[in-house]
């Protein structure tokens, strides 16, 4: 098990709970309230109360809609009326493409080259206008800003915005207003988008909370930062959860290390085991993201030193479910 | 397409609606009441609305829990008290197995020797005993009357029964409750129990409704006895639609000719692409038996020469989602 001791609380970085209110019924008219879903034979495993938000059933499969749609459509008529640009392989380029096409402007999508075919077609269905480029974050950003600089279209970032970290947030308000009292929440972590909303939202609504973000070790700066105090950048991520390979920017950074609880990481192992333990019981199909998050309560590794998950209430955010089913990791 | 006419309707055979809705009061207690899903991307494939009731979700993994609880809870404390036995080599075992459980009462189950692991482990985790025995059906009848013989535990047919039938129409009556106006319904066909059930609710609830079954093309016992109007053997049965094997029993089939619309069969190509498509887009594990009836509105092979199912409203029981991960049919 691996804890990272609260920091200070003195400064308080990032969007606030009003803006996360604001965002919500923003957002609420385009993106679906999602489900809780419960397991007896999982709490079973847990010793403990899982509760389960399907961001997996979320529009584009993954909670990233949230915060794409909340930025498109908290920028002006003017701002936004040459198109968004953004880069990005995964979630985050479907999410930007389909809330675009609700807001009826352009989308300019950067993928690497290397971009799974399935991931192409969805950003295609939603109207996305991709540009390949060579598959490094270089190439990536400076395709962008030249796509920027050409049509003039506003660039979309993943996760380091306030308007991103407050979209992704409202997962969080959803889950604490259908489960309230819970004592646990857990969020994977890569940028930091979601697990930085998620604990100011969690915090505002429900002191006392403790939001745990989960990492695969195979890509564990945000545990590496937190401990160090300092960005630490990641180190060849190499992890079977692809949406987790991204970095913490300077603003998640602050955010995690005045809020999150501890971070928890995860071996590859423990990520597929949780990952078939969702499908084959729940029957739902979550990507090896989600698992990452699921795994530190089927694995009892949440209890410190100072006190237990046994018997505790869980709230576990499913962060989406976008898998190649010709490449299973199940053996 | 394959269209079979209603027969005459004079003699209706089967559970009353009445004793359906008894077994719904009986088995509420143990059961799970099933969500109701849509999905927008299957509803512009289809150009209908579709609802899906995920008994996918149920205890055990599948809808069998329903027919077997009822008959097992209308047993009477002295006829229970031996317990009960059943051959099955998948999720009719399992549903007995814990219903038995519930009721407190032993359970044997007779499983043929090439049983899968997963399906093995299931019926003991539920706490059945297993007997195994040759993999035929006179093996695996002549092990359940020998055990029946030996310890007095009653027979619990999978299908040919009033009380498993009304068990299994409960599905109906919960998603016609939850979505009322249904145009079609829609549910697979092995033994009959679910299709007969579903057709007495659905025709007693929402007259006008059209129930039809679904078949796979490599197991189309029933399309074919409709057709004939009598009897027809199952003809070596090889579908990937594990739990479609089963043939009609004299009950369900005297149902079936009075109360289905028509039979639709599919190919297997029908029923894996029907799979996947639930998989990808609706993050649902289901089985193949369960896409057997997701095919035909997917397929547009609904419509027949007097009327379109195009933007008419189609309910489809999503029947179970317990599949093996290590061997999944997607290329």
């Amino acid at each position: 098990m691996s804890v990272v001791p609260n920091a200070d609380r003195a400064s308080l970085a990032g969007p606030s709970l009003e803006a996360i209110r604001e965002a919500h019924a923003r957002i609420a008219p385009h993106i679906h309230r999602t489900p809780v879903m419960t397991s007896q034979s999982l709490d079973a495993v847990a010793s403990a109360q899982l509760y389960f938000k399907c961001e997996n059933l979320q529009k584009t499969g993954s909670f990233k809609i949230r915060g794409a749609t909340n930025t498109i459509f908290s920028l002006g008529e003017e701002e936004v009326s040459r198109g968004v640009v953004t880069h990005s392989s995964g979630n985050h380029a479907a999410a930007v493409a389909l809330a675009a096409r609700w807001r009826g402007v352009r989308a300019w999508i950067v993928m690497p080259s290397n971009s799974s075919l399935a991931k192409r077609r969805a950003v295609e269905a939603y109207g996305g206008e991709i540009s390949y480029c060579e598959p490094t974050l270089s190439a990536r950003e400076a395709t962008a800003v030249e796509i920027m600089r050409r049509t003039g279209a506003v660039i979309i970032h993943p996760y380091d915005d306030d308007r991103i970290i407050a979209g992704q947030a409202t997962a969080a308000v959803e889950f604490l207003e259908e489960v309230p009292g819970l004592d646990f929440l857990l969020a994977p972590v890569s940028g930091g988008g979601l697990l930085s909303g998620t604990a100011i939202a969690a915090q505002g609504l429900e002191p006392g909370i403790h939001v745990v973000g989960c990492e695969p070790k195979n890509a564990d700066d945000a545990y590496r930062s937190l401990a160090a105090g300092r960005l630490v950048p990641a180190n060849h991520p190499d992890t079977i959860a692809d949406g987790l390979r991204a970095q913490l920017g300077e603003r998640t950074f602050a955010i995690l290390r005045e809020r999150v609880d501890r971070i928890v990481v995860l071996t590859e192992e423990e990520i597929v085991a949780a990952m078939r333990l969702v499908w084959e019981r729940m029957k739902l199909v979550i990507e090896p993201s989600s698992a990452v998050a699921v795994a530190p309560a089927l694995g009892r590794k949440l209890a410190g030193p100072e006190r237990a998950a046994e018997g505790k209430r869980i709230g576990i955010i499913l962060s989406g479910g976008n898998v190649d089913l010709v490449s299973l990791p199940f053996r």
